[in-house]
């Protein structure tokens, strides 16, 4: 009923654990990892009503010393602030350096909470227990953490690994279908770009999948989790092969900020996907049917391919995407599909050629 | 004329180079270097006017492209909304991932620009200039980086380390005689814990090194560093031995709280090493001798060796002590001398002996 995903990162290396009613077993596991004398869950407000007052107890009734900082839920909690009024919430909790921070909740939750390990005291273990499932299949792997600035998403943060991460598929079922696209989008992104048989896997059990059903869950979250893990085990610190993981993320990104974040990281990513294939298509390295079904797919699990008008035009989408800030010396680097399950990266994309594949996924 | 120390810290080991007008050499070291593309000089309002602004010209003329980010001297600057405040001038400069922070000035300075390096996108290249005795003979080496809360001093940070750090010991020259003093001490600190010829050295030259005569200014920077740089390379977390660096730190932290930092640390740090030189006393493990020799020379260099009765009753400094945020599981580690240059480190050290030793160098 459990899988267990091994992440290789020496010193830093971590287990994350699938599975239903995973949270009921944290007391156990705990003993297990003995990664500390005391404990602080860190959550959003949301998520401390629907879950964290009853872990909170749980942990104290077994005999962890135990503490709660909660924060605003909301993206807008990404922020500085929220941080440092976390610190000051841990300080007078009495949390040292023996202190073990537990994240539970979705992606700020994750983001804000390995940030504020990594840099309370000069840097506390975190255990992670995401509550989504973009969270799940995301954020458990990779060790990104951080926070926004006015200027832009993430400017400050660290990259900080968790000492386990629990992702228990049982409480997914209290999420709305919305969230659950969310995170499906990222799976797909998986299958994508290095994994033709949990290509399949979607193609085939959609309809379970929507429904929740445990193993094909405990399945998909799997899968997403060790690709990660394979790529980030090979490139830590984001230099070469990580690149890939931002298949239809260089065009998502821009259509978020385009839209104010008022859409879902999955649906934007969703479609930037579409916008890379259609790339892909024209400089011929991908058959229009492959691309086709990776539209197709997206469209089985209700995810949007077609760029709304309303966002923005294809020029000024073209112009956000070119200004990402991952972009090396001014060029941007696509990731391209050479075949599904297969990526080819270039910077070499035409303003022209990125306006056009924008324009022919765009109302 | 010069002397390099290298801090042997695998992937993160650096260099650290003393000698007089260095600053005038940085366009050749960044060559050498080649950490960056881009560089950005982040000081404080201060520095920024006696050699921040010259320096900005200095490498602009050189062909770097230079940005200047400063922010108020003092030590209330040590404080997360500086590091916020920097790292949107970091954006409105054009910084990017490839970008190198020079943090040019004393300890707030290194502390606040080495935390925004290894937060900004998640970790930029910095490179050190300290420009008092103090930032030169300590903050070069650990990679200690921090502000500030309301609650305590440092409890936000990381340890990362510099790409190289220049200690130009021509800028000495234009500090007042009280922050000379204020390195002295850490100086006095190294040659007490685990270097008898540097004690020897200081006892000889101390007219000669407050008049600031260059070769024995290199030559107690360098074996400053090279002592901090073996005891850092062995115990870079900070787990085991790097404890002997706290000598005089333990007491000397709660003279610093209890006189609302209105003292010099080095002064602070004075006091604290007569406190557990005494203490080393009353333990038998230091020569009533001894304990002479290190209070005598630190009066040599004008430090001070008696706790004015203005900054706290014994009793109170020893209860701050105790608290000390380094205290593991409630005990607090005391570093002691069992010789002139070795040191022995305990928790068995009672209220009593405690308040007794403090009397002892109190008013």
């Amino acid at each position: 009923m459990y899988s267990k995903i091994h992440v290789p990162l020496g010193k830093a290396s971590y287990d994350i654990i699938v599975g239903p009613g995973l949270l009921t077993e944290l007391p156990a596991y705990l003993n297990k990892l003995q990664a500390s004398t005391g404990y602080v869950i860190v959550t959003d407000s949301t998520v401390a009503d629907l879950l964290g007052e009853d872990l909170l107890k749980m942990l104290t009734d077994a005999g962890f010393k135990t503490g709660l900082a909660c924060f605003q839920a909301g993206e807008a909690s990404k922020h500085m602030d929220t941080v440092v009024t976390l610190a000051r919430d841990l300080v007078r909790l009495g949390a040292d350096r023996q202190t073990c921070l537990i994240a539970l909740g979705g992606g700020v939750v994750g983001d804000v909470t390995g940030f504020l390990a990594s840099i309370y005291m000069r840097g506390i273990p975190f255990i992670q227990i995401p509550t989504t499932l973009l969270a799940q299949v995301d954020s458990s792997v990779g060790g990104k953490t951080g926070v926004d600035l006015p200027e832009g998403k993430n400017l400050l943060g660290t990259f900080n690994q968790p000492c386990m991460v629990l992702a228990d598929i049982g409480v997914l079922g209290t999420l709305p279908a919305s969230e659950i696209r969310n995170g499906i989008a990222e799976v797909v992104k998986y299958a994508a770009i290095r994994d033709l048989p949990l290509f399949h896997l979607l193609e085939q059990k959609a309809q379970d999948i929507l429904a929740l059903e445990p193993d094909n869950l405990i399945e998909i979250v799997t899968r997403s989790c060790q690709n990660k893990a394979d790529v980030v085990a090979a490139d830590e610190k984001e230099s070469g092969l990580r690149r890939i993981l931002n298949f239809g993320h260089t065009v998502g990104h821009a259509i978020e900020t385009a839209s104010n974040y008022s859409i879902f990281h999955g649906e934007a990513i969703s479609m930037g996907m579409c916008v890379a294939a259609e790339l892909s298509v024209q400089k011929r390295l991908l058959t229009g049917d492959n691309a086709n079904r990776l539209k197709g797919l997206l469209k089985s699990f209700g995810l949007p391919v077609i760029i709304p008008a309303s966002i923005a035009t294809p020029e000024r989408l073209a112009m956000l995407t070119k200004s990402d800030k991952k972009a090396r010396a001014g060029r941007v680097h696509f990731v391209l599909l050479k075949d599904l399950g297969e990526t080819f990266i270039t910077a070499d994309v035409s303003d022209k050629e990125l306006c056009m594949a924008i324009e022919t996924n765009a109302r």
